[in-house]
């Protein structure tokens, strides 16, 4: 494949990028336009008038999608090929089979590999579902802690919050991640050891957090007189060391082509959402995020949302060379959805080499950060208006309210004033305002859109989830960069391990290697001795 | 004053900008650098061995805080002169007396004006531990839900997570914020309303969210056959609608030279803070900010903590060109802090124009976004070490935990292995590494600096806060432009006014002035028909 900046279509984006869409001209936005830049599936609606482009620009980006075949890639990925690689060099080689865990229901893959993963994930959901009915039966577990770090927690967290409103109402999950001891500490003092399971997740059996975090866990049910064999799940590789019904109650799989970032909706959320939400939202989850990956496959970018949200990311990244992106949901249940989707994003496409090993000579993914709408708003507002650096913003609105709990106040209901206030300021970021006060001007052009759904249940949560990991894979495949490895994260690992060994050392009053880590050392003394 | 890019510090520096300290060229970072580059005050110390300076740059970076007069600028600031403000225009003219909101310890302010707040502040205090004593003798309130917006939540929920550890075991606080009507269904489901306390906080009573969020819980209190009068709190100025003791059972005040994100010292944080922690943890944590608000009067650089961090930002936004900057703890308890100082740094910082309404020809206040250590190794941190765009951090970390409940798991004990990520990250970042496999190619030079103190304790969260709130009016100083007002968030909210009256008046079927914002219109249409 042609390198990016020498693709056809990328040339003619730079040149357009000269001069963008102005859309603080006088009649750059009209009714029309707004008519005219709305996407649509699944109930859902992507309006993408505010962003700054014109129909050249996007016959642009069409034909950026089409020269680099992303479509097509994502058919491939979707059916099991090795899409998990860089050429000539060692790496991961393998698939990327998230779509496979959730491939239940209509218009199933035909691929026999992505077939075959299908069935194993099936055969985990009848599992979960069997486990689920016997402690129902038992009647006396009321809270659930997930012991797991980074795609262990990030997702189902995510998920778990914004389902809320569907939770059976006697039943609680905490999540135990950093290997801060107060984290667990806090989290123990909370919860009836007697009434609590313990889900550790951990595809190897070895992240330092979690064994960690596990062992913790343990010696408080020790100390309370509980077994923890009787509390405890494990969500682990089949044959792992944690692979072990001397040491768990019951253990659910995961497989190596199911990324972390990409696990929400394998059993690494599966248990605890299930838990939560019952068996049958947790399949409606599921359904959603199906039906967004069938979404995903179109070739008609007004029906393809993924895609078109990538392909805009694209724009506002590479030829607008905006250097971040904020997601920002109107809707409380979402508030941690961004960090998610920070993980999601900057982990897979937060790279420097392409698929042939080259240093890439472009942009690749963004800074993504986000909080909820209208809080935002009273907070770094101010920024996104008038200050230097502009930030491309992606909301996330619904029509309804999640809990049909609402008060007409002065006229409206308060969804309706979340509503308002998204629409306000989609507009008031992309046209702004002119003032003789410097202070009250809005220099506008700032791009933005807005993703809306009719109400946040499990289903549009789903398609929501698998909206996003298919706009970071369809970037992916636009820059042609891996976004299913994370070689980045592990040269401070190893450091950390060394550093280890020195506080281990200092403990034991043993003297510390001067050269194994000396700068290591260098801080250690200070901190020692502070 | 001579604007910024004139300055002939910033000239200098501009030059040294070219050929930046290499931290990866062989010897560059010592255990010598380490031991050098260290400030300290209050048990804290500031390490900055792994920004890209040498001793050329902090030398220059000295002359920009003399040639801007920062120290004198902030002593005025806390002195009660007159520093929100642009020359020339309308703009809110008064000054920023944060500090004196909490300057009842040593080396307190000679400043008349400073010292008559001081005494203001002082009696509300004392209100404040008289209301407490007395419902305290009732014993019957467990809860407090703290309604308001903005810098009436961030900080006090930032501060009141970060000291979860020292609360009273009986009483939670729950912060109501958004419009987003899931939000108070949640929390008053949630609370027994009898024994729950309602705070709203509002300067001026007209705070849209937080009017239409007291509405709601109002109605609650209602339903239930409970009095609002005997639940309801009110954090407002005097004399202002909601000074009322026929709906309140008491005001507590505040003034208009206190802007929301600086009030966490003041009443909007204090009611609840003193509610959870007791009056003397709030009293410790008060008394720190105010140990930090005389360290940031100090002129020699190696001691002033805020400064220097201040111009380490500066150095890393305006002469290496970072756009964002990532903070991170390595402590749960400060899980959102980053979100308070995103408001505290973006909202002050965001701006465009200087003191005399100029456009800026550089960049002011960055990007602000971060998640804590070492749940962000877990996710991010690809992009950090190996994205395209490079995130200066700020890291923070302590030596002891909160709860002193640990374990020893392989030879170390939570915290340390806690630390051992931090030191490791913060070397890993500066120094990167070399690899055959370019996949496994770490660039280096990503500037971070680790504020480093004992133990996250009321006393040491005072003196962060009040470190961050310096760090940002310093940049201000620096940049010469005023960080105490918030022009930038009012065109969105003329615009929600706009919705919401077409929103009421289709709720009413009522025709919609098709002139009165036709782009709002057509994308409320879509969102009916949707």
């Amino acid at each position: 494949m042609t390198s990016f900046r020498h693709l056809k279509s990328v040339i003619r984006l730079n040149e357009l990028a000269e001069d963008p869409q102005d859309l603080t001209e006088e009649g750059a936005v009209t009714q029309k336009r707004i008519d005219a830049m709305i996407a649509g599936a699944l109930g859902f609606q992507l309006f993408y008038a505010m962003e700054r482009v014109s129909d050249l620009t996007m016959t642009a980006l069409c034909e950026l999608a089409e020269e680099t075949t992303a479509v097509k890639k994502m058919a491939s990925m979707q059916a099991g090929e090795v899409v998990n690689f860089i050429e000539g060099y060692e790496s991961e080689n393998r698939p990327a089979l998230h779509t496979a865990m959730r491939d239940f229901f209509e218009q199933r893959s035909t691929s026999e590999k992505a077939h075959e993963v299908t069935e194993l994930a099936y055969k985990e959901c009848e599992k979960l579902r069997a486990f689920l009915n016997e402690i129902e039966g038992k009647g006396h577990f009321t809270d659930m802690v997930q012991i797991g770090i980074g795609g262990s927690e990030l997702g189902p967290k995510a998920v778990y919050m914004a389902l809320e409103a569907f939770h059976k109402s006697d039943r609680r999950v905490h999540f135990l991640s950093n290997v801060d001891p107060d984290d667990g500490a806090d989290i123990f003092q909370k919860v009836d050891l007697e009434k609590t399971l313990v889900v550790v997740v951990s595809k190897s059996g070895s992240t330092l957090e979690t064994l960690t975090n596990e062992q913790f866990a343990r010696e408080k049910f020790k100390k309370a007189g509980l077994n923890p064999k009787n509390h405890f799940l494990a969500v682990t590789g089949q044959g792992s060391p944690m692979d072990d019904p001397s040491q768990y109650a019951a253990s659910f799989y995961i497989w190596d082509y199911i990324g972390g970032r990409y696990s929400a909706t394998s059993m690494v959320g599966g248990v605890i959402l299930a838990f939560a939400l019952g068996m049958d939202r947790f399949l409606e989850f599921l359904r959603g995020a199906s039906a967004m990956d069938k979404v995903a496959l179109r070739t008609d970018l007004k029906t393809n949302l993924p895609l078109l949200s990538a392909l805009l990311g694209v724009w506002n990244r590479n030829f607008l060379a905006l250097p971040t992106v904020a997601i920002i949901p109107y809707s409380r249940a979402l508030s941690r959805f961004p960090a998610h989707l920070q993980q999601l994003d900057m982990e897979s496409n937060g790279k420097q080499i392409d698929r042939k090993g080259k240093r890439v000579d472009f942009d690749t993914g963004p800074i993504i950060w986000g909080e909820p709408g209208t809080n935002g708003q009273h907070s770094f507002y101010q920024s996104i208006h008038q200050g230097t650096t502009i930030v491309p913003i992606e909301f996330i609105g619904f029509k309804e309210s999640q809990y049909r709990d609402d008060i007409i106040f002065q006229g409206t209901t308060c969804q309706e004033k979340l509503l308002s206030n998204l629409i306000a300021q989609s507009i008031a970021l992309a046209l702004g305002q002119k003032s003789d006060n410097p202070n009250k001007n809005f220099p506008g052009n700032r791009p933005n859109r807005i993703l809306f759904g009719q109400r946040l249940d499990p289903y549009a949560m789903g398609a929501i989830l698998a909206y996003y990991e298919h706009k970071v894979a369809f970037q992916g495949f636009l820059w042609n960069i891996n976004s299913f490895d994370q070689e980045g994260v592990q040269l401070g690992k190893q450091l950390a391990l060394k550093m280890i060994d020195q506080f281990a050392a200092a403990r034991q009053n043993k003297p510390i290697d001067p050269k194994s880590f000396p700068l290591g050392s260098a801080y250690l003394k200070h901190i020692r001795e502070s």
